[in-house]
């Protein structure tokens, strides 16, 4: 696995992420999965994870994958938290797991990857967004949650001299330019960024990484080239399959890691795989 | 009242906003209530105000200054409407209101000014913000309800051929800079910007200007200066204080007027005080 993912880039010249405690939302496919499986990789034994997402099956089954690679045989333990991080009382549930199985164990990495997200409703125009409801349903999941749980996790885990802490905020083009009929998307995104600026502000010893990873190809990729709105950016997306820009979540994974494993970007900055 | 506060910026060249119905939220106190007052003398008769805040009486003492005003005289009708806007039943209270109120008189502008914001609680620093209904009550309020209100009027009042539709975003500094200790009110700001950018790549033939006021001499000013956990950015306001760099709020609505009845801004635009 690592010779295919990480030809050249990481992981083959040493670097890891030492004994870690790890949690990665949205972790049951896409680009979440696809960092869950790499991040396994550059794991100390008796490292963590915690795999959190809507969908339980998905989830145990990438735990069975992750159990039968060479990290799962060398004793990395793996979590399935099943929530819906729009939901209050399960993103307290997520934090009691994490609290409950993690909070002793002896470490020297953590790393928050705030993952998951929803593309919203790209079929509407802003004028249609009409009721309050819909519209909060979505900051709770896509933006409340990201900050909630990231402020609860760094209680159960408070700074601590030989303890390196990172959080990685998925982060889009989005949040820097506004796409016609992705209202939900660009302003989640948008807040998103600030929301972890002003952590890092705040939080000098963490390390804080929003980290755009390009025109992936997952499913929330497809449903923007079927379902986008606006004419004009369904056929750009169309445009970036036929001309091949689309990237694998390997390949931006790697990057990802890779600039995770330098460690040298400045906390709070926006990276977009295309500047690394 | 006109000699006071548009010495000779706006008004004093005959330009007005014509026949309009006119949105404010946030209009009780502060910036809203100076914004209500100024654009009051800017209105043809048979204008329509709609002043939406949660304090009843302010609101009410707001509505019995502007009749006494030579455009409350001239025949404005100034309608207050009290609501929380962080609450869905509300906003489709103020809804309803405009709608049957204004959706049949003859118009040539629409105004909505969506000014209504909280500062949030600014003691606390973001790691706090484990509680995720906390975080939500504050989006819904201050991101959430301004796409939902907008998108109504907006539905209330649909594109015609001789009727200008101008929808102001209140912004800040704090949409574009992190500031310790302020993360609520730095992400929803940010959040804000980039929902009126999309709509405004959305609608061409809607007017929309996001407006950064600079620091006003106001309540939530006080509150920053009082209550911020962050002790620099403390001392950086008590210090725009004593160096004589806080605005009244006349002085910043002045240039927002002029920007407005000048309409050259380009659409979705953040525009500062300080640039105008």
């Amino acid at each position: 696995m690592q010779d295919k993912y990480f030809p050249d880039v990481v992981g083959s010249d040493g670097r890891d992420f030492g004994k870690a405690v790890c949690i990665i939302t949205g972790a049951s496919k896409g680009f979440g999965r696809c960092i869950a499986k790499e991040i396994a990789l550059l794991l100390k034994p008796g490292s963590m994870f915690f795999l959190v997402a809507r969908s339980g099956d998905k989830l145990r089954e990438l735990q069975a994958e992750l159990a039968a690679t060479r990290a799962g045989k060398a004793g990395l333990i793996t979590r399935c938290v099943v929530a819906d991080l729009g939901l209050k009382d399960d993103v307290d549930q997520v934090i009691r797991e994490i609290r409950e199985a993690a909070s002793d164990i002896d470490i020297n990495q953590l790393l928050l990857i705030n993952n998951a997200a929803s593309l919203g409703d790209v079929s509407r125009f802003a004028k249609s967004f009409t009721d309050l409801h819909e519209v909060n349903a979505y900051m709770s999941f896509n933006v409340s949650s990201a900050l909630s749980l990231t402020a609860s996790v760094l209680e159960v885990f408070p700074r601590r001299q030989d303890l390196h802490r990172c959080v990685v905020n998925v982060s889009s083009l989005c949040a820097l330019q506004p796409f016609p009929s992705w209202v939900l998307y660009c302003t989640g995104k948008a807040a998103r960024d600030m929301m972890f600026k002003v952590l890092a502000e705040e939080e000098p010893d963490l390390r804080v990484l929003s980290y755009a990873p390009g025109p992936l190809d997952t499913d929330m990729l497809l449903q923007a080239r079927t379902e986008s709105g606006d004419a004009g950016l369904k056929k750009s997306i169309a445009a970036l399959h036929s001309q091949g820009e689309v990237l694998t979540c390997e390949e931006s994974c790697s990057k990802l890691l890779k600039v995770l494993l330098e460690d040298k970007y400045p906390s709070g900055t926006h990276l977009d795989y295309h500047d690394v």
